[in-house]
């Protein structure tokens, strides 16, 4: 039997990891690391410094050039369907070649494993090979971009809801709303004057920016902000709470 | 200035704190530990644990009796801001009493402080004080049901909605909903055949109860568990995942 963990490790300060976290990076023998997109450099570099701080024993990193997904595809969830199972059989060849028998594999994941991230999924999809599975919770962005804010995520008695920027203009009601994965900034098209943003960038990292105030007032100046932090890093991660007054 | 840090602790499991949690804990003189109800002594006892393993310098622990809210008041929201209203003057009394200026005084909080946690809240209504506030994001027990579960929090593309248990009846379409605060398990009373519930109780602590299935399978053996385990230990703190299918 092979082992995998998944290992949520927070959305980029290297003190935002769990001791759970930290003990399991110490109960593994591979590391899988299979960034994608712009960022990658900048995510790699956290996983082995998280690495080489914690881990105390002989490890091996295992870098996989990951298939591209087709972004411009109309039918969405069928294109990422489709990537996973391209990514599946790329699991299953790294499970079977990489990890031999009673060995443990850790996929280090960004922020909390539970939220927008594919990784569980295409571990389901993986054919002909038996292992068991653990995963470790981490800090999410949406919960660095609170406390960076100083807020709470929901008001008294309230839902929260969390969904991705090409979900945000079907929203008919927003309460507490936290928006992930939008790179064609939906916030932009609201015109609601009753809209309080809280909205963080680079969250947890030298690089981190935070805007906050009535949605109207500070759009154009979040807009700015992300264009220009973009076109120097050559990424952006960002993430936003919208509140109605 | 005095400085206030809102820690949190994560939801149960001793090793699910960040080390930016541990380092937080190192930089307070004085705790503040205002738990109530049934559940109390244990929470405390986490709490305690924390410090003895991690904190490496004096402090003090200061415990308060927390003025109890009117739980069958009928305007919610309002008995919630009068009972608010009352915390800030105690909170007020403490940071006045307890903390010396330049000092940092520090609250552990449950699981994650954005999430259902009043503290930031009631902070703000303190009046005639000056201080400064930081905010630690801790791992929340919606991570921790996940995790134990291994299941993503959303699916593809899809929204999560995070709700007390009172609002559950209102919910007109369930894609992924994870429920909190549900003394009255508002759960067993939907009868959608569609829905998929992931249950867990104690997450994270021995005593943790995990159940998964249909919920029409499986109401009846949640409930049956749900109210042995409150009968043996005295309180009972779950929560949930439904999934439409
Ligand atoms: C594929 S999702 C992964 C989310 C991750 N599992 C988490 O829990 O944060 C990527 C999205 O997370 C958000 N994100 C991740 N890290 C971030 C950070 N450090 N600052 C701001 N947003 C971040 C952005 O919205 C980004 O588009
Ligand atoms: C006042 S809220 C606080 C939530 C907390 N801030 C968090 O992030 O988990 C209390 C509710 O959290 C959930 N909860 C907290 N700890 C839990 C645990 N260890 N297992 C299951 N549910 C838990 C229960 O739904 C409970 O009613």
């Amino acid at each position: 039997m092979k082992h995998l963990l998944l290992i949520g490790i927070g959305p980029g300060n290297p003190r935002q990891i769990t001791l759970e976290a930290i003990d399991a990076l110490n109960r593994a023998e591979v590391f899988f690391v299979l960034d994608k997109g712009a960022a990658k450099d900048d995510m790699l570099r956290l996983r082995k410094e998280l690495l080489e701080r914690h881990v105390n024993r002989p490890y091996r990193l295992v870098q996989v050039e990951d298939p591209l997904r087709d972004g411009e595809a109309s039918d969405y969830v069928g294109a990422v369907q489709d990537w996973h199972r391209q990514r599946a059989a790329l699991y299953g060849r790294l499970i079977d070649s990489e990890l031999a028998d009673g060995q443990s594999g850790a996929f280090l994941l960004w922020g909390e494993p539970g939220l927008y991230d594919s990784t569980l999924r295409i571990l389901e999809l993986v054919e002909h090979q038996h292992f068991s599975l653990e995963v470790i919770p981490g800090i999410s962005s949406v919960q660095a971009l609170a406390a960076r804010h100083r807020i709470p995520l929901n008001r008294i008695g309230e839902p929260l809801t969390v969904l991705p920027g090409r979900r945000l203009a079907e929203q008919a009601q927003i309460d507490n709303l936290v928006v992930m994965l939008d790179g064609h900034c939906a916030f932009a098209q609201l015109e609601d004057p009753d809209l309080h943003i809280y909205w963080g960038a680079y969250l947890g990292t030298p690089d981190e920016l935070l805007i906050e105030g009535p949605l109207l007032a500070v759009k154009a100046q979040i807009l700015a902000q992300r264009e220009q932090a973009r076109a120097r890093k050559g990424w952006i991660m960002d993430t936003y709470l919208l509140r109605r007054r």
